[in-house]
């Protein structure tokens, strides 16, 4: 084992239940020197979208490890779970797009397999949960530094199920770009780099209202909007002292043209 | 001291004071070396009975150790704070019925203490917070090693306060039973064991309405009911990409009909 | 470094979105050994006082150790970030008036530096997210031993920017005290310490309602006010198995008229 071993969780089993405790504890049982680190547990259910953009926005600021992610409206159907190998960590989750964004993130599959190997998993695996039965002890083992091929066979990397890529459009006058995100402060996380922001012309616009381009909520005045580039390197919109996502009335999906004008 | 000793927590104190870091602290400052898991802040302020239940249900997953409960309203009257020792781990908590289904679900009481000695609680014990004064600190001095006859006398078992048993009747076509825990998700777990799924005839009905018998989610066309084995044993009823909670209309306490037809 | 070193967190980042885990993902890459208790992240968006509050009444029960608060609404702006020395441990975060109440709890500011330093911070600072990558890095060296000279130039403590002392009125027949807190069980602290509710003659009413000056919750029948000195030391209103702040119609900063009649 290596000498600090981390394991993060991200899933949509919220806080109410015990379930989130049960993966704890699965991961603490095989795995006690483990630590865990919870990414979020309030993924709305079964939003594999936000799930993996969480995901994906966090892992590069975690310790290298096995980041679990479950939001897996498929549970015990046909749908595989897998173990992904990258640079930068392992991934382990449902076969559902999920994990893809984080591995881009972590470098890239380099190499993934079909979590298969029936020693590996709980000796009762329950088809509605397999965070506790079949996610958890998976990644305790691999925390463990067992090799992923231990897990089950190869899988080819093409195969895996990918999300849509969200929706991004260069206009004569800006870009129109889809909501990828809202946040617990309500701004709005534009599919859209940082480049974007850059290029625009003149005073820019966000759904035809007037932004003040900024670094940060402060440089707006109270109540305005700001157009700026988040935590996550990606254009965003915020109010300073508001919630934008309010302001704007859209929801991760929705399209939001950014325009500059007279520049 | 065990290498590794874990304590867990679950109480109704919500996540938005600082109640469950203060008892984390207390934990902390005693016995620096043991790890705490979260079981869940959320039950509902005062709901013994949903506290015992998700306690219960997920204490055979934690690792051995100190769990303490804490849904409290008498807290600070008459009512004892007891241990309780049982062959899968210690239970600490007000001897109001929160600790017994798990302490049955880890084994059985095998010995149980009311904690009355001064020296292992606060130096002033606050009479509305004994998860941080009085709690939390025996916990941390049991998870250290000490044994629970040094927290204070003894207990007869079965004096100790238990909740009523969960109904479950069971009927010439099927069975009632109450509805155990609502989930995150909505999913209804019922009192009523896998045994009483396998017996029913022909196509199941939840209160009245038809529903898919099956393993998993997935197993029933999207918002159709499906009557499952829950990750607990217990049956439960769910809708695929919905909530039962909100098409049966039910909460914990109601009772609902299970029943097969021209089996 | 210390053989346990602490670090605790206190944020309005809430716990959807992946920015609590970046920070613990920050101190997890500097500081491995280090352990993090999470005290809040559900202060209330900018909620400056709230955020004072809950950190200065959960200091006292924590582990020495770097305590963290980001509530932050002028992140990126010309506020200062600012560390903090106090006898009872460190505090780390923006110098807005968060800090202070918490440092008087840990026995006062001994020392302050301005978090100017680049070399302990990311590499890139968002001007965005400084609990990412200015307060966690920051709070990871100070944990692992390293001086607060070090972060950056000294602060006269005098000019630390401090938030309205709450309004404590003595009158006739008791005192008029501002709403510090109120509590996830709908428990309503007021500014007042415990002396006052002691000097208090005779029967005591709330906002005009007659209460019961008790102990604890059970002390008062169901559904009837109590007036008790809660587990922070200050006097706080509950309603025994009901809600206080329902019943009264407050909010912090509201003024609650405490007095007692015909004493």
């Amino acid at each position: 084992m290596t000498p600090t071993a981390w394991i993060s969780l991200t899933t949509d089993y919220g806080l109410g239940d015990g379930f989130v405790a049960a993966c704890h504890g699965v991961i603490a049982r095989l795995a006690p020197a483990v630590r865990v680190i919870d990414v979020t547990h309030l993924v709305a259910p079964a939003d594999v979208r936000r799930g993996a953009a969480v995901l994906a926005q966090t892992v590069p600021f975690l310790p290298y490890g096995v980041h679990v992610g479950v939001v897996d409206p498929g549970v015990g159907t046909a749908r595989r779970g897998v173990a992904l190998v990258t640079p930068g960590g392992l991934l382990v989750g449902p076969d559902n797009g999920l994990l893809l964004p984080a591995a881009a993130a972590l470098g890239g599959v380099t190499e993934a397999v079909e979590l298969a190997n029936p020693d590996w998993l709980a000796p009762q695996v329950s088809p509605t949960f397999h965070g506790r039965d079949v996610f958890a002890p998976v990644a305790a083992r691999l925390a463990l530094g067992a090799t992923a091929v231990e897990a089950g066979p190869a899988v080819d990397p093409t195969t895996l199920v990918r999300l849509p890529e969200p929706v991004l459009r260069r206009e004569a006058d800006g870009f129109a770009a889809e909501v990828l995100t809202v946040d617990h402060f309500g701004n709005v996380q534009l599919a859209a780099g940082a480049g974007l922001l850059d290029a625009l012309p003149g005073e820019p616009r966000v759904a035809g209202r007037p932004a003040v381009r900024g670094r940060t909520f402060g440089d707006a005045p109270h109540g305005a909007l700001v157009l700026y580039v988040d935590s996550a390197g990606l254009v965003a919109v915020a109010v300073n002292r508001g919630r934008a996502v309010d302001l704007l009335g859209v929801t991760p999906g929705d399209l939001v043209r950014v325009t500059g004008t007279g520049g």
